[in-house]
């Protein structure tokens, strides 16, 4: 339990829930949470389930109807080749990771991952008594991983390397070379690569370079939560390769039973022409937010050194504007000006201090009103 | 993953399946599934959720009106003090029993349980690289796991006892004695005791004690699928000693991040007068199927050497009426009659091959028809 760390970004939000009940206008900027509801055909797709009596447990896997439609989408709107088979329904991302650790590390072993990077993957690992074996990733990467450093780092206990592409917190992806040296990394290792793509649908520019149009052996993680808005709806999927489903399969039926029988035949609609368009919308509405933020930011103060080309994240280095720890330089900046972001605390320790994410979910106007404070602050 | 098996009842449902589609009226025993919709109050409180909103991340502990609810029914319905801190709302069963086994058990540690049990808790430890403990349990004990045979089979490695009560799949319960037993045993040995009460409410006579009343140091596991009739929502919680809930929050947050929002509304409205008046009917109508299908399989010849006093399950010795290995004997049972029934060899090996569990959730009408053709089978 010494080895699991509480989120810091859940007592800023508790702290930002006190002051705001106390009167504070709070801007958000903390939470990794789209401030888009969820689609009003998803809502209704949910109703409709729930008067069709489709709540009993599904199967393991997941309902077929939703493996379909998701091999559908990833053809039609990614121009890939997944098939319903090698799609497992999760109970959210989360879900999946549990699963992907469960299958791949046994105990002492570890697979690749950057710091900073999503932390509840580390805890996965510690959880099956394997290790996160964390690598520093630099600026000058983008903070992401490339085959040459993850090489440096590979020892006899690796069994695989994990990315996220976009990443949370730096919003940064790889290219297609950088994630096919990778994959050749893994191969000639005989190691898994293991993808978290919860933010592909949500790249501003041209797509990020999927890693399921290179490989069907790769493990890809993936999520209803983020550009599907359905956070508190749990639901996410995993692709994997064709071997390893009937182990998936088993473990989720141990693990999990079923997923929410009606939250899959509402997730359904999300698929529907109309729907996709409005998530394409947001999407556009968030690239917007992004740029509107990366250049007040950077007119500020801040170091950006790595653009963020998705996810709903700026990663910022604040030496520029003040010497305290990025922890104190977030509750300072909530106390006493009433914005809360995260700081890199909550994603690793590499330049952690000197680091703090920006989440743009939520609306160009508070975004202004956020500036305008900062500027006050520090202009 | 070679340690973990996958449920027989799948493959006996997925048999059944194949069966009706070619036309065959199976008559459904296999699944611990109740046959009751969800009420109609927690689907009309669903829709309400839907549509106020609620469809973000919530606390990881739950939401506090949810923990509120419950602890108000602990003291309303079973006179017992359990304060809503102390509640924790986890996504099903299973998920309390994730959390309950990453706390407690280090690599190496076990748990003793029952053999016969529920299949999947031996897997959660495993996943851990912890151990099931594994008692075989005897019909002169009534499958339970008393505190003089805990005793015997506790070793160093011993971290504390789980027992289900009222058990799957026999449907006995431990008596308050040994309930108390059982926690001094486990007090005297610095270890815990975990209490499944996921059939505390489905109990046909007189209470099963609940070990809440006994102590507030004990782990218990429950959820909304069985009595409340919630299967497909995967909502369950867990009450825990006060001191045990700070880790078990950090725990949530890393592997659910929080749990189905929509879902947590809905169940409010389980705890309505109405909608437990339903539930309470519902109870009686088990009973009911319960004390027909006792006395109907006893007379074709099951040997039921521990009567179920809860849960939906009655397991029967088939050796009175044949030598084939129990799977062989369901298989028949299916393929020939089109009765599904679950093998022994689903809750452990001891005594397995000359057990079976009937699941009494279909109706009287489904019941007799069972009756009628093991009555032509065997008499």
């Amino acid at each position: 339990m010494a080895d699991i760390e509480p989120f810091r970004v859940v007592e800023m939000l508790t702290r930002a829930g006190e002051l705001q009940a106390a009167g504070v206008d709070v801007v958000h900027m903390e939470a990794g949470e789209p401030d888009f509801p969820t689609l009003p055909q998803v809502v209704a797709a949910a109703k409709a389930a729930l008067d069709a009596g489709h709540t009993s447990y599904s199967p393991a896997a997941g309902i077929p109807q939703l493996r379909e439609a998701l091999s559908r989408w990833y053809r039609q709107q990614h121009n890939l080749d997944v098939p319903a088979e090698r799609i497992m329904i999760t109970p959210g991302g989360s879900g999946a990771l549990l699963l992907m650790s469960a299958l791949l590390v046994n105990p002492g072993q570890g697979i690749l991952m950057t710091d900073p990077g999503y932390p509840c993957n580390r805890h996965f690992l510690r959880l099956v008594e394997g290790r996160a074996q964390l690598v520093p990733v630099s600026p000058a990467q983008r903070f992401q991983l490339t085959a040459s450093v993850a090489e440096q780092y590979w020892r006899d206990s690796t069994v695989g390397v994990m990315v996220a592409s976009p990443s949370n917190p730096t919003g940064t992806a790889l290219t297609t070379d950088e994630m096919q040296a990778l994959l050749a990394l893994c191969q000639a290792r005989g190691g898994n690569l293991i993808v978290d793509e919860i933010y592909q649908d949500l790249v501003f520019g041209d797509a990020a370079a999927s890693v399921l149009g290179m490989t069907d052996q790769a493990f890809v993680l993936n999520s209803f939560s983020k550009y599907f808005g359905m956070t508190g709806w749990r639901l996410g999927w995993m692709v994997a390769p064709e071997q390893a489903i009937p182990a998936l399969e088993k473990l989720a039926q141990n693990l999990f039973i079923s997923m929410s029988t009606p939250t899959q035949y509402a997730a359904l609609a999300a698929f529907e022409p109309e729907a996709l368009a409005v998530l394409e919308q947001r999407k556009k509405e968030y690239a917007q937010r992004r740029n509107y933020l990366l250049k007040e930011l950077r007119a500020i103060g801040f170091g950006i050194e790595a653009e963020p080309v998705g996810a709903f994240y700026i990663y910022a280095n604040i030496r520029g504007l003040t010497q305290l720890d990025s922890k104190d330089f977030c509750l300072q900046l909530l106390e006493e000006h009433g914005i809360a972001i995260t700081p890199g605390a909550d994603f690793g320790s590499h330049l952690a201090s000197e680091h703090v994410r920006f989440a743009f979910t939520t609306s160009l106007e508070k975004l202004q009103e956020a500036v305008r404070r900062l500027r006050e602050m520090f202009c």
